[in-house]
């Protein structure tokens, strides 16, 4: 079922050193058009605006998460529960794990109600050469693979590699974004976790002589979202990316007449949006609308492209949400100054973001972390650690607002004085 | 003339851990859109191809080599010699050394006659953001930045720094690619040749006591060129971008009717091309057109658009350029079996490329490495160091013959016998 | 007052790359016999024998610190308050803080009555290399830097730098014991932590902007403690050491004949040391009198050394301490076997250990850390930070009990028999 | 014939991230005292009085060169002809190859006329717990692994990876040495050698695609000899080192009656040492006599042992050996001035020390290193590198001498004015 490849093939990888491909089927999924496309789609989105290091592509941690993936496998080869058809899903759905990920996947998807998890599974079942190389196994197994993918697999222990608290895809990201954004938070001791990870019943374990490790990972966790993920700056780009996406599709439904038509975007205009026209969709195809669209007549469009383009981005200033009077009077004096509040006026709370770091059972369905006692008793991590105990409880506040400083300061208007006062511009 | 600003900004970076800002002037020039485009053109053209972590882009190396030169400045504040005027050309040098690259450079150059040292001093002079920024300090300032970066200036000791066989451009980029791509190779001790340097009469010299320092930096870079730069995958790639961008420009000679009109291309075609042109050419913009060319009906650029998109690039064999029969009879059979050779054959030397690593005098006006001697005389690296000296007195070959080996294995006639014969495949 | 040298020196340091001295009074102190000593001490006592790379000295550490003061003192140059007293005092303390340490600290303390802090005095205060260098600025100058080492100096700012929760000390010790072990943890941004510090009024403050970073550092102590320092193999060994010097001196107070007459410990065990003595004694001295006590007539002293020489360690097992039935029983059963509890059996906690992880107000006099809100108000770590409030409320109870297993293996008595079912053998 | 251990045990190591030990043999070889004797011999000797992180031993450096032959054979298990015998033999030699090294063993071995091959072959083959634990696996196996680490072992290959220019135990070094000093040269991509390295037949050879990656490693090496190894600073320590222990011999024989007898030197000075003294000596012996011999009453002995514990080191000027006539002249004068030439006057060339980069051939019998070209053909690393064929063939010169400045400058008598000009001082 596994055909190895003649020689092992190697990637240089400055996380994991080396990325292993020994099996042909691995090799082939790498080379589809499909995962290739990942090259041209930035793993962190607008947050290379504020770290300048953050260039890297989802195709380099797709990678890094089939490594992972590779080396618990070669560990967990010496527990005879752990089969070859094990062996094979993990390594294809670590892979393909991101593979229906677009450009700006966050902006994009909540603009144009779009969700990865449907492109990721038409990808890997529809007609692709990627599905061509997962029916060489068998007919049923890109189903297979996108079953654990959508953590709907009855392979539990497989679902829990690709997907839980502790997982590939996380260890994966955390080391990778703190390496090329160069934050000292994120890293870890991977070899560490992997040594002490155990092919449980339905999910892995991680033996209780590990627990510090584990802390070790949720705290780099932690760090990481407060200090890259949720990074205000970042915010306030993704901010002006939303409103170019609203205005855009503002326009195209009014029949607003584009200099040069914007064919790639239409069926997202439409939302309805074919798996054809989604994988023509990447980084640089945003980008050369984005670019053109500096051209263009409508003032708004116009503004906010130059904005994204040239990062003359949005400042912020914290605020309370409760404050419902002062936003009013901010949006109304926005209007009276003529800067539409739309665009221009923005509340962005970090917890409309993936919350994420430690919560068991939150998050969606991501499975919380097991600790496998030496009397071969399981306990959940939070139980054991308190200082897993104390991040994970509590829920952090975090509200800014998001506006021009630069037309607010320029204005002389009633309004834009108003605005200044209430902002303390 | 040097305002500070009111607190010290920095950025992260991975290489250098923080990029220091002092003045407003490199705040500034820093903001404007030429500098912030330097974000969409990566650093290392098609090496991502080969090395997937290179992702890194020409802003970020641009960060590094100003911040580069600061710390030289800052260990240099303790010369007399050394005054402000040297310490504001040399970082604004620094800063702005690259800013007239544009997406892959050295195809484009080639294929349509470009240059980027014109296009820096074109946006240092002309009605640019930067030009308005480096006027701030005097009228005849960004002249003189253009000078520095040109190699004409008659301040010898500047130029040095920014342009000589240890300059802080070569500095950086070693670190930084290496940081990036992952390989061990092209790491010293900057921090050990910064604390060496020395201002002499009109260029940097090294402490004598620094020499092994230095010869660690010149054997990195010898590591680089034959292990990073010159990597025959990445010189595949780049035989495949070139080959595109000479076909395309031989439809629109040939009037050719193109789908969706290249407007962005027009004035390359025509080897015509204004700065306001220029300035919109990025990465984005090239593998836009890539992309959609996929799609034409010129069967040799499509074919050609899809291999780069989606990395199925050319193979290669060692070659002799002296068997001028072999060559002969290698074209002629690819064009009887229907795989034009001009563009589906091609002898690539890396000897084509920039030769880099040391060897005094030549490489253009590159100033070689002088050693500082304790009684005060100078003497030139390889006359002192015997490791220098070995690498840099030969001259290495290396020609490759590149092809689709797709092409030619399914093929069935004579002709493609003959050529997997020749090539031995 | 401050001459510096000629040239600036230089020491290569793994931890900060290098160690800059330009001042003949540091460069006079670092070569002065009682500094030189510290390289015989080790840092981590008998945690190399847990770590096998933790053999780094005291020397090296106390020039660490004196490299994070330095570098301190370099960025608050810019403040007006931060004199050339202050600088003079910080750097010596910080050099010196540790100096009258001797071998195994810990253990040697507690069973001598010894402090370290009185011999650190001492070697200031008294007729010392260390004292001449000192006088050489002022008659009262050696007073002063003992002054801020026993944090009872009235210059509480520079006291703090020196001995705060977020001292030079801890810094340095953190970095350099988890670069010499291996182990993961102990990183944290050290940059950013120095570039976020404020002399404040009468103590050093921390931007707010930098309590992510800070919260980091908390959390690498966190872990260094309960992964390194508080180790149960380390904790094995160091009760051995402290078994084998209760040994010799009761032998000694008995009038035990010493095969070599061991000078070296006369003063210690009749607790009465004088400074020429204290600073004769080193590892090495401790090392060579276990060495040919393993040659010694009494039994339990030959056996000890024995154990600690090859590592032949004691083992160890959890313990209730409320169980005081099965501690006296266990007692009794070893004194009936033969194997006499009072040095073959130890309960040791790990609180018996200095308390060290973040709390406020406690472990001694070691100041809180104050973060500076952008207003100017000060606020305690503990109340803005969720994870240190977190981490510092909670006290960790550890017990353990330790024995020499193969001893009681090898047993066949019924005593024997009631010890391994006591604890679980 | 390799029992394993119920579960992998596992020792952090800086170098190597992780020392793995599976096989019972290996952990017990571990547990004997011979080889928990190597933690108390510095692995650098002198060094750390110039690098002063360089205080790490001959213990972690032979786990090291284990690990390191363990990761090949993990490798080279999918080579038939790499049997468990060879895996065998080669984890125990790697990790006994230095059990033989005493204190300081390069002015030891000289001074005292003795080999720490010839002890490493008795404490493998004689009375030892090393002895007993090889003798579980056979009568003979003792014979085999002695015989591999003195390159008789007729499995060539076997020796080679213990013995050749590109043998574990140099890589460990290299990688060790670089990692404790802190210098940056020493790094090589240990991975990728590891990676390329085949079992020819009656040698390891390395594929041809791998020559770049030794040619990083050559490099490294030669860094490290002329950065470390032969540091002037530590040769001056090697001097006072020997000058001591010539002294304590001489007294010896001349009948002086030592304040405390140095029994553990008997055996050295009579040039007639057991086994079983040999396996006392360690370092803290030798610090601890040459403590107590600061208070000696040989004004010779005194003063140099108190050079050696206090860093006082001698100073050195380079030296043309050829110069006889101004060496006697020294020589005569320090005699006058009374300042002992034979004790305080030394030309120390580097060329006394192993000549050890890359010289095929030479340096007793290590193997050369070949490359393993794509057809099969073997060649010799360097007919292929030029960076190698150029470092390889010149030989470097370095002499100086070295003298005790400090008496030099402080004498006002004739000869001392003839010295001082004489040494340009």
């Amino acid at each position: 079922m596994l055909e190895r490849l003649n020689e092992e093939k190697v990637f240089k990888d400055p996380v994991h050193r080396y990325i292993h491909v020994r099996y042909r089927l691995i090799w082939e999924l790498i080379g589809t058009k499909e995962f290739q496309r990942l090259r041209r789609v930035n793993q962190l989105g607008t947050t290379y605006l504020t770290f300048h290091g953050a260039e890297h592509s989802r195709f380099s941690h797709s990678l890094g998460v089939y490594e992972i993936v590779r080396r618990i496998n070669e560990i967990f080869s010496q527990y005879e529960s752990w089969d070859e058809e094990n062996r094979l899903l993990s390594m294809c759905a670590a892979l393909l794990h991101d593979v229906g990920h677009g450009p700006f996947s966050h902006s994009f998807e909540k603009v144009f109600n779009l969700d990865h998890e449907d492109f990721t599974r038409m990808i890997i079942l529809g007609d692709t050469e990627i599905n061509q190389v997962l029916r060489k196994v068998s007919e049923g197994f890109p189903e297979e693979v996108a079953d654990v993918i959508a953590k709907t697999h009855t392979n539990k222990l497989v679902v829990s590699l690709i997907s839980s608290q502790i997982d590939a895809d996380r260890m994966d990201y955390l080391l990778r974004d703190a390496y090329f954004t160069g934050v000292s938070y994120g890293h870890f001791d991977i070899e560490r976790i992997l040594r002490v990870m155990r092919p449980g019943g339905d999910q892995i374990v991680i033996k209780q002589s590990g627990m510090h490790a584990v802390e070790d990972y949720i705290m780099s966790r932690y760090q990481m979202y407060w200090q890259v993920y949720f990074h205000p700056v970042t915010r306030s780009a993704e901010v002006i990316l939303s409103k170019i996406l609203h205005r855009a599709k503002k326009l195209y439904a009014e029949g607003y007449a584009f200099k040069q038509e914007p064919v790639h975007f239409y069926s997202l205009f439409k939302e309805d949006i074919s798996l054809e026209d989604f994988l023509k969709l990447d980084d640089s195809v945003v980008k050369f609308y984005f670019q053109i669209w500096q051209e263009e007549d409508d003032a708004i469009l116009r503004d906010l492209c130059e904005r994204f383009m040239n990062r003359r981005l949005f400042k912020y200033v914290e605020f309370n949400p409760m404050q419902m009077n002062t936003w009013r009077e901010l949006y109304d004096s926005f209007k009276e100054a003529g800067i539409d509040p739309d665009y221009y006026l923005e509340m962005d709370s970090s917890s409309d973001l993936p919350y994420d770091f430690y919560r068991p059972g939150e998050e969606e369905e991501r499975l919380p972390i097991h600790l496998l006692k030496p009397g071969g008793d399981l306990r959940e991590l939070s139980r054991e650690s308190e200082v897993v105990e104390a991040i994970s409880g509590k829920k952090r506040t975090d509200h800014k607002l998001y506006f021009p400083q630069d037309l607010i300061l320029e204005g002389t208007s009633d309004a834009t004085r108003r605005i200044k006062s209430l902002l303390n511009l």
